[in-house]
C-alpha cells in the first residue's frame, strides 16, 4: 500500500501516518519528494481496514499494490489448477462442455437431454432443480425431487453431474446427490453461502455476478477457498450494461484477464447472456478461441415445451453440430474437446 | 400481452397461436393489419411463461402490458402504505430519518451515536451485526453479541431499532431483537431469504441491488409480499455504473418513478453510494427535495476508528447541523421531519 | 507519478526506468522497500505518454498522482469562476434558471415561452436552431432562421439567449446571434468543435457526455479553456445506465463532486435525462437541494404539439410552481434564485 | 406503431387518438379489449414523431414495431453487402485484417509496418493523421503530413488504406488521400460529420459509439447512407461498462446481432476496447470465431517508441503467428482469410 500525502501535509501529519501503520506491526518508508510526501507500507496487509487511513489529516489518497485475494491468485499458485471429477478434468488442455436443459422437469426429458448430449461430447450434464426467478409467481424448480432425477440420469448415463444451490440449508442435501455444484450469478456475493459451499468437498462452479467485477469473482472465490474448498471453477456468464438488444453482454475479455490473475479454470455460459437461441452458438465457438477452459450449455429436446428460457435453449441436432465446429477451433489454438 | 406476428406468418401460425392461448385459459383476440396480424391477450398473464410464445413459428415479437408485480403495484393499492412501528410513521406526511454507526462495534459506541442522533431529530437507530463484507479477511460483524446491544440500546434511548439480516438461518432470531429488519443490496435476489423475511411480522427495509431495476426492485419487494409481510420500505441506495468518482451512483430519480408505481414508502441511503463524508450531505438534502420518505444514515462518534465504513461515516455534530438543513426543505415541499 | 515496480524487477530494469524518466526532463526518485522498488516522477507531467512506461520491462503498474486538467481544476484557482453574461451572474450566490422550449419552432411559440419563462423568474432563455437527432428523418431545426428567432426574442423579453452549436463551422455564426453557446452531451469530445468554440468569447454551456466520466467532462473543460475560452459552464445531464425506465439517470452527485475538483459553475438539465414530465420537478428540486448553480429547463407552451421531445417540456404554470419552491429549497441552503 | 390505451380510457379519448392517426395520413385500426382499448397503426412512421402520442389523454404506452432504419436493414437489402475497394471484398466469404499503427508517426515506421503486415496477410493499412485524445495536451497526429505518409506508402506496398477524419472540414482532404474513411467512437454521433461523409465515395468504417446501443450504431450508418454513400462498413470497437481490469468490454455478441438485423459487413477493433497486448490475440481470434468479417488491429515495430497508446500495439511477429491462428479459426467456420 502507498499512503499519498497532500501536498499541504506538515511533517506532523506524516508522522502519525507512520505511527498508525508501525501500530498495525507493519514497516513504513517515508519518501520525501519536493512537492509532498509518499508513505509506502510493507506487509500483509490484507487484513488491514485501508479506509481507515484515508480520514487520517493530510491524507490524499491511498493506493494498493497487492492483490486483495491470495489462495485464487497466480502469484499465489502459478501452476494452472486441473480439478478431476470422476475422471473429468476441468482446467487441462482439453476442453469441457457441459450441457443440459435449463430446469430439470422430469425424468423422460432430462434422459432424453443427457443421452444426446452425451452422444455429442458432453461429458457433464447441467439441470436446476432449484430455480432464482425474478417472480414469486414463477416455476420454481422441483427441489429434491429434481435432484434425485437428476442423480438417476447421472447413473443411468454415466455422465457427472451439476446443479445449482440457492439456499444455504440445502448445500449439504444438493452435495450428496451431485457432482459439481453451482453458485448462481445472483449468489455471487451471498457470502454465508459461499462460506458454505467452502466446507464441502465438490467443485463448486461460481458465476460472475452480472454486476460484478473481476476482482470481485476472484474475492468470491477467495470466500470459498479459505473454508478450505480450493475447486472452483470461475463461470463468465455476461454482464449487465445498457445494451438492450442482448440479455446481457458476455464478457469474453475475462477469459484472458481471469487466465492471468489466477490459477483457476474458467468456463463460459453461452446461454444466459444472449437469451436467444442463434446467439448461443457464434458465442460459444468465440469463448473457445477465447481461451475457455469449458463450456456450459443450455440443451433441451423440446425448447417449445420447455418450463423455463426455452427461447435460448438450442437443440439436440444444433448442439450436436456445434461441437464438431468446436472441435476444429479447439485444434486451432492447440487444445482438444 | 401482445403478440405481434411476423410479416410473413400463415393463416395456420396464427391459429396456432390462438390456440395455445385458449388451452391457458385466456382470451385471445386477433387483429389482421394491412401488413401482419397482432393477436392481444387477456387474463392474469403473471403464472403464464411468455418467453414460450417466442418460439412458436411466425411469432416476431411479445408485449407485456401488465405489471409483473401486484401487490406492490400501486394500480392494486391506490393510497400510499404508511408502516407503524412503535408510534413511528414510516411514508406518511412525516419524513422520518435513521441513523448510526455502520457496524455494531461495542455498546459504548452505540449508545453514545444513539443518544446523539436521537437529540438530533433521528427516530430509528440502524447498525449491523452481520456485514456483508466483499473480503473473507475483513471485520464479519459481531453476531447475536451485536444483536443484544442493539436490542440494550434502543430500549436505553426509547428509539426504534433496524440491523441486517443476511443467511436464512438467523430471520428468526434477527426479527426477536430488532424492530426493523433490513435486506442488504447483495441479497435483493436472495429469493430464499425473501421468502423468509416475508414470513415475520417485522417491517423489512429492502435495499436495491447495486445493479437491479426499479422493476426487479419491486419483484423482490412482491416476493416478501407474496408470503404475507406487506410492511415492506423500499431502499434506493446507488447502482453500479461506469463512473468512479463516486463509489456508486445514487439515483434519485428512483423515487418519483417508484412513487408512481408502488404505494410503498421509499427510502434513501446516501452514505454507501458516496463512499465520502461530503457526498452524504448534499445528496441527504437532495433525497429529500426528490420526495424521499426517509433517510438511513451513517454516523458515528470517531468515525477514523470505525471498524468499517469510516470515511463515509458522518459526525453527530454534521448530522444535527443536517437535520436542521433537512427541516427547511421538508417545509419548503409542504413536509416536516 | 508514482512508477511501481514488479517483486522480480531487476536492478537494470529499475536503472532503465530511471534513465528514461531523466531523458524527459523530470525528477526521478528511487526508493527500494523490502519487496519492491517504486519510483517517483517529479514534473510537468501533463505532455507525458504515461503509457510508454507501462511497457518497460520490470514496471508492474503506473499511478498518476497529477490531475490530467490544469485550467479547470481548483487547485490551479481556488476561488469559484463566477461568469457575467449581461449582468446575470453564473456561479455566485444566486441560483441562475434558463428555459424556453426544447427546439425554436417559430416566433410566436418562442415569444409565447420568452414571457412566461420570465414572469416566472428564469434569467437566460433556452432553445434551439440545430438538433442533434438519432434519426436523420427527424426534425433538424430551423437553423439560421431559428437564430434569428431567437435574438430577435432576446431583444424583445431582455433575456440573455442561449443555443447549441453541432458543427465547426457553424461557431462563429451561432456566437453571433446568442448569447451563451451550449455543446450538446453528443459532441462533448468532439475535439474539433471544443477548439473552436474555444476561441468565442461567449460563455459555453458544456454538457457532460452521456457516457463521460467526471474526468472527461473536465479535460473537455480543458480543451475549450486551453484556446482561450475560461468561461465554461458545467452541465451534468443524465448518464446512460442499465436502468430503462428513465432515458437516462441524473447523476446528482457529480455537483458536489465537480465543485470539489473545479472552479467552474455547474448547471443541471433535469429535463433531457428523465424523457418524462412529471419527473422534471422532483429532480429540479433536487438538483438545487445539492448544490446546482443553475438549471436548464424546457419549458413550451403547448407540448402535445411541439416539434420534438414534447413529454419532456413542462408547461408555463408548472414551471411557475416549480420556481416558487426552488426559491424556498434555495433559501434552506442559504442561496437565492 | 401500437397505441396502449389506458384502462380508464374514455371512448372520446379513443377517438381524439383515432384523428390524430387519420390527419398524419396514416391508417388507424382500434381493437376493443375487456379491459383496454389498443390502436394499430400502418404506414410508414419513420417521419412521424411518436413521442406526441405520448402526451394525448387516455394513453399509457406506444410500442414500434417498425425499425427506425431502412438503408441499413436487411428487411430492406436481405443480402449481404460485399464493399469491393481496389479488389479487396470487405463482407464476403473472405476475412479481412486491417493493420498498421495508432498513429502515422513517419514514413519510416508506416512503411516498416506496412510491409511486415502485408507479408503477414494483411490487405489494408490502418494509421491515424488526426488522433481524437482526451487531453489537449497530448500528440494530436501530423494531420495533412500524415495523409501524405499514408498515400505514400499504400502506393509502395500497394496496400489499400484507411485514416479516420475528426472535422467536416477535412473531410475531401482525406477522401482525396486514402481509399477507406473511419468515423471514431467519440463521433458516431457527429451528425454533421456522418451527413458529410455520406457525400463522398469512399467506404466509410462507422466505429460504434463506446456507449452506443446497437440500434444508434445502425441509425448513424442510416445517416451517412440517407446522403447517398451506401458502403458502410459497421465495426464493434468495446463498449463501456462497470468493469475496470479492461479499457473497455468488446461486445462480440454484436457481431451475431448486427448481421441479423443489417446487410453491412462487420469488423472488430480488438486493440482499443483492451487496451493491452495481451488481450489482442485471443480477442482477435474469438472475433472471428463470432462471424467478423474482419478486423482491425494496430501493430507497431517499435511499440515502446510510439507516440500514443503504445501497450495495446502488438509486434508484427505476434502478428504474423496471430494470422496464421486466425486462418485456422476461419477454415473451422467455412470462412478463408
Amino acid at each position: 500500500m502507498i499512503i499519498i500525502m497532500k501536498k499541504e501535509a506538515t511533517e506532523d501529519q506524516v508522522t502519525k501516518v507512520y505511527f498508525k501503520i508501525k501500530n498495525l506491526g507493519l514497516t513504513a518508508q517515508i519518501s520525501k519528494g519536493e512537492e509532498r510526501s509518499i508513505v509506502g507500507v510493507i506487509g500483509d496487509l490484507r487484513k488491514v481496514d485501508k479506509e481507515s487511513f484515508k480520514m487520517l489529516p493530510g491524507v490524499e489518497k491511498i493506493i494498493s499494490i497487492l492483490k486483495p485475494y491470495k489462495l485464487a491468485s497466480r502469484e499465489f499458485k502459478p501452476h494452472d489448477t486441473v480439478i478431476d471429477v470422476k475422471g473429468v478434468k476441468i482446467g487441462g488442455n482439453e476442453i469441457v462442455v457441459m450441457a443440459g436443459p435449463c430446469a430439470i422437469e422430469n425424468e423422460e426429458i432430462l434422459l432424453d437431454a443427457a443421452k444426446k448430449v452425451k452422444a455429442a461430447g458432453a461429458k457433464i450434464l447441467r439441470g436446476s432443480a432449484y430455480k432464482p426467478r425474478t417472480s414469486p409467481y414463477a416455476f420454481q424448480g422441483l427441489g429434491e425431487e429434481g435432484l434425485k432425477i437428476m442423480k438417476k440420469v447421472g447413473k443411468k448415463t454415466g455422465l457427472v453431474t451439476e446443479t445449482e444451490v440457492m439456499d444455504v440449508r440445502n448445500v449439504e442435501l444438493v452435495s450428496n446427490y451431485v457432482d459439481i455444484v453451482r453458485i448462481g450469478t445472483r449468489n455471487m456475493q451471498n457470502f454465508d453461502l459461499l462460506k458454505e459451499v467452502g466446507k464441502i468437498k465438490n467443485p463448486i462452479i461460481l458465476k460472475r455476478g452480472m454486476s460484478a467485477t473481476i476482482e470481485e469473482l476472484l474475492m468470491s472465490a477467495e470466500y470459498i477457498m479459505s473454508e478450505g474448498n480450493h475447486n472452483v471453477i470461475l463461470c463468465e456468464r455476461g454482464i449487465r450494461t445498457f445494451e438492450t438488444s442482448t440479455r446481457n453482454t458476455l464478457d469474453l475479455s475475462a477469459i484472458p484477464v481471469l487466465k492471468e490473475l489466477s490459477h483457476l479454470p474458467v468456463i463460459v455460459d453461452p446461454s444466459h447472456s444472449s437469451g436467444k437461441r442463434n446467439l448461443v452458438l457464434p458465442m460459444s465457438r468465440a469463448a473457445i478461441a477465447a481461451g475457455a477452459d469449458g463450456l456450459i450449455i443450455e440443451v433441451h429436446p423440446k425448447p417449445e415445451e420447455a418450463l423455463c428460457d426455452g427461447p435460448q435453449q438450442i437443440l439436440p441436432d444444433q448442439f450436436s453440430k456445434l461441437m464438431k465446429e468446436l472441435n476444429q477451433i479447439a485444434k486451432a489454438i492447440g487444445r482438444k474437446i
